[in-house]
């Protein structure tokens, strides 16, 4: 029995893994997408997105049978919990993907309004804090945990940097509007990506060190 | 012992409806700050949302402690896991309405952009839905769960035509651009308050029918 606990928890891990692998692609494929003016990579996105819709059911099972079959003591209750929760994060995130790519496809009709750098730097920013994020998570690291935490403000900066270079072409041309409104929306979602990345560490900061870190940012951050 | 577990549950179920109530609070205060121009109510909302944290750690001790000591059945451990990610809803809709509070604060500054008539409606519909799904959630209501999913595609249809109308100011006048904007932003807030009400109804319907209607609406609304 607890050979058969641990067999399933690994493959709850690698199920983990794999979500956060293809969630941290879909950014990839949207950006690049967004920026080489590639609508194909449309598809790819839309298939990856319902892979992940299927090993989130998945995930969602094995840990909920897990506690309800095997009473685990309260380290590895802890874990499963996380992973219940880490598992709607990355859901989201694959969906906040999905949305980038639905403005892409609005931007790809019209000629690029600039050259793009802020957004893809934010990119791959949230890209890095998803994968650290996860790796605190299954490697129980608390201190990267925070780090990704802290990296928060990092990207809600860039944001605002963002979206105030784009509202000056906006307040230059009418025809920017809808181009520069798309951008700011995109710069928004990848902000949502961080932020899930961010709860995902105050859940794994919680787990490993049994401390809340939400809402005190200001205490921890350098 | 079985006492006892009944009394902490009860205490974990008022815990949910006093977070369901301050949330919905907060929404209408936030509208009522915008319509009104009431910037009096953005320290109420302020205050909410420290409470709404800290009911938020009580929640997920309590769920946690009752998993981990009583090792609950199947019905009642379903009813747990769901209380600890409705939870993260009920505090991520708090911090929406917090989002809608700094907005509207740019826009005290100014003159009124336009009457406000789409927005309160979105508002009114996302209240009830977050009051619904608790319900739902509370009273084990599968029906009314999925009710409230299917109220997310009407508060979609909402935003995008809010969005559509704003546009027309930004493209009237340059002047009208940041005001349209952070009214923009303001329905996207409260779009996505009705996503995470649905997020909850899902939740809802699967701890009751044990199935899962995530990425199947077009399946189960008329």
């Amino acid at each position: 029995m607890e050979r058969h606990f641990d067999e399933e928890l690994k493959k709850l891990k690698e199920n983990i893994i794999t979500m956060s692998l293809i969630s941290q692609d879909m950014i990839e494929d949207a950006i690049i997408m967004l920026k080489e003016r590639k609508s194909e990579l449309k598809e790819s996105v839309f298939e990856k997105e319902r892979k992940l819709n299927m090993i989130q059911i998945e995930i969602d099972n094995i840990a909920f049978k897990l506690i309800v079959l095997r009473q685990p003591a309260a380290g590895d209750l802890r874990f499963l919990i996380s992973a219940i929760k880490i598992n709607s994060d990355l859901e989201r995130i694959g969906d906040l993907a999905v949305n980038i790519v639905e403005r892409n496809q609005e931007l790809l009709k019209e000629l690029p309004l600039k050259p793009l750098i802020g957004i893809p730097r934010m990119a791959k920013i949230s890209q890095k804090m998803v994968h650290d994020a996860i790796d605190s998570f299954i490697n129980r690291k608390a201190e990267l945990a925070q780090q990704v935490c802290c990296q928060d403000d990092i990207v809600d900066n860039l944001n605002e940097q963002i979206f105030r270079e784009l509202l000056t072409y906006m307040l230059q041309d009418t025809k920017n509007i809808t181009r520069a409104i798309s951008l700011t929306f995109i710069s928004k979602y990848l902000e949502r990506i961080a932020d899930h990345a961010t709860n995902i560490g105050e859940d794994v900061y919680y787990m490993v060190e049994g401390k809340d870190i939400r809402h005190h940012s200001d205490d921890y951050c350098k």
